[in-house]
């Protein structure tokens, strides 16, 4: 008889998005003519550049043709040319990925979800909290057991590793599997190579693999902070990197991103053989999964040309601008706030001691603004509250004059 | 410290196509100017029919421009547009299968690959052999144990059930999750609507999963034969089915396909509570896929338009004349086969009671025709080969008069 994989019958239901959206249906059925402003998904609303539009054209007319048609992919890891602009956009920022280190993917999102299939149930994961849900989420699908580091107002919403392990059922244990994410989602922060390099050191330390998600590397202005792991010194030989097309080149309804797995990074097996990740990822890859649409890795190989990185800076400079504006706001009203400078995310503290869906609640009622309750992210985010700069220029000015309005009044 | 899955170390490597390769690769630098014909690999080599590029090129434009672009999907699981699409299609030959419980995906190996999670590891598999290796690999890649249903010459190679279970260390059980493909791969048999209803009772009668393969659905041509396993009563309580636009649409580099997790699916817990399988794939998916490239999915929907099935229409006839022509030539030769008719793979019997890949070397050094030696899918493969139609059709005349030649020499 089926036996189903129990541990997703444990699995919270995140009611984070679903209750906003029923919020927002309930205050929109009573006052129909608000005008809303939306701050609250992290899509984006810019359209994609017109290079990406016309190398994605161009490779659908190609397989309309016998001569230049393309079928399956040969290993499913991205067309070599691709794979070199990612690996040449790396060197454009000082780090160093080699080609063939890297497999493109249909959005960071699977790859996120999909790249622990390669270690064992055992292994304990280090999440930092506030985090993206599905770190938690898809390792709970495997029965993992979950550690969380403090992020909060004392770091600077950026934890650090914790010398005397973390507390698992009441013992102090060192994580196998670490999470980071820089930007970060939800809170903006940035890691300085400083406190990355504390992380390696502690990675190396344990034997533990960094999951570094830069998904919002592309956001960083400030030439100093890191936009990959692989900027600092031994990463690796300890870190997994997973990026993304969606919030640098618009791409989230494009779907493509891609995933570096160094060839230098190992892990022993119980018999004491050395083991390559890599070798591993390609092997779950090669029978899960046969490569991003041809299409597709045109329209990204697109973006890394020097057209299409003048294009795409042009919306990210757009959306910086927003974020430059709500951060002007919140300075003005004296709300504490990260994020902003470097993230297309602000995280700012909810007034009055408020918590965070109460402030939501607040926001939606008094002025038609829905942003994202920080307590969706985890405990560490009661009482925190996330905009985002994706939307449009002239909504989030009006957004921004409404909250002065509104913490003025 | 890190730990890998070991279950990963335990894999063999698939040799089979690396080998050919490597086989092909000597005999063309000891023979360079053999003009070789490649009937080897299961990729169609016709271009996209022309609304399928239009559609594609004009959804790249409608995502160039601020008010028609589009970023994440809501759900995941595929726009209306499609979902509705792909069931007016199941509708169109006698299966009916709700939008809502149809998710697209990239292509039916991902789905194939990623289903498996929702089960839990002690879940014993039921595989037919000759088979696709992905059944195989990713249940050991999760620690599934697995059991063999022989397909071969005497049931024409289509297993049935066996009333007494299958031998496993020493013991009789009986199987929780059963793949089935009809048309087949890599033997072109196809299932009767009473074999079908066969295998739907033995999964009631065992609790088992029917996951079914229908990636060659569109090859049927005799309209009593099921492309379904929905035309056949009391499927949706026991069977997930897998299709793709692969071979229906010349889809292999645009990546789409769709699975079916009816609503009337359900497993029992430990605790005896009931299970909606479709609910747990969907928070599977939830938490690890973001969904399909909007273009492609624009694409796929073209191809369910009366146009484009008359398009692709065209195509699969090609592919079957080819079919039809090495059908032609096997039964001239008295060469016993199975599939052809009802789906575009031809898998014969080595003539001379050859090993397969001993009639691979004899194919390749004396007509220079390169085919897939039946060994590499199975023990039941071994004496037996598959050729495939989706190659031109001058070369797969020219294929067939050579192997006359060579057969009558």
């Amino acid at each position: 008889m089926i036996k189903v994989n129990e541990n997703y019958l444990k699995l919270e239901k995140n009611y984070l998005f679903i209750r906003i959206a029923e919020k927002v249906k309930a205050f929109q059925a009573a006052d129909p003519e608000a005008k809303l402003i939306r701050m609250g998904i992290g899509d984006v609303t810019l359209p994609l550049a017109p290079v990406v539009v016309e190398a994605m054209q161009n490779a659908a007319a190609e397989m309309g043709v016998k001569e230049t048609f393309r079928g399956y992919e040969d290993s499913g890891a991205g067309y070599d040319f691709l794979r070199e602009a990612v690996a040449g956009y790396y060197r454009s920022f000082g780090a160093d990925v080699p080609a063939e280190d890297i497999r493109i993917n249909d959005g960071a999102k699977s790859d996120c979800g999909n790249l622990v299939d390669i270690f064992g149930d055992d292994n304990i994961v280090l999440v930092t909290d506030p985090a993206y849900p599905v770190y938690v989420d898809s390792n709970l699908m495997s029965g993992r057991k979950i550690v969380y580091a403090d992020s909060n107002e004392a770091n600077g919403f950026a934890a650090m590793p914790s010398a005397d392990g973390y507390a698992l059922d009441g013992k102090q244990v060192f994580p196998d599997i670490i999470y980071l994410c820089s930007p970060n989602n939800p809170t903006g922060s940035v890691y300085t190579k400083a406190q990355l390099a504390e992380w390696i050191a502690y990675a190396k330390a344990h034997g533990a693999v960094i999951l570094f998600d830069a998904a919002y590397e592309a956001f960083v202005s400030q030439p100093e902070l890191p936009r990959s792991i692989y900027q600092i010194e031994g990463a690796k030989e300890v870190a997994i990197e997973m990026c993304s097309l969606s919030k640098t080149a618009g791409f989230t309804g494009v779907r493509c991103g891609y995933t570096v797995v160094p060839s230098e990074l190992k892990a022993t097996a119980s018999d004491g053989t050395e083991v390559s990740l890599k070798q591993l990822w390609n092997r779950r890859e090669g029978s899960k999964f046969n490569g991003v649409s041809y299409p597709v890795q045109r329209a990204a190989e697109a973006v890394f040309t020097p057209e299409g990185q003048k294009q795409i800076r042009e919306n990210i400079a757009y959306y910086q601008e927003n974020a430059r504006i709500m951060a002007e706001t919140l300075t003005e009203l004296g709300i504490a706030f990260t994020g902003g400078i470097n993230s297309p995310y602000i995280w700012f503290k909810c007034p009055d001691n408020m918590d965070s869906w109460s402030f939501f609640d607040r926001m939606l009622s008094e002025i038609a603004v829905v942003g994202t309750p920080g307590a969706g992210f985890g405990k560490n985010g009661d009482g925190w509250f996330r905009l985002t700069a994706f939307g449009d220029r002239d909504n989030t000015k009006e957004a921004m004059q409404r909250l002065k309005k509104m913490m003025k009044a």
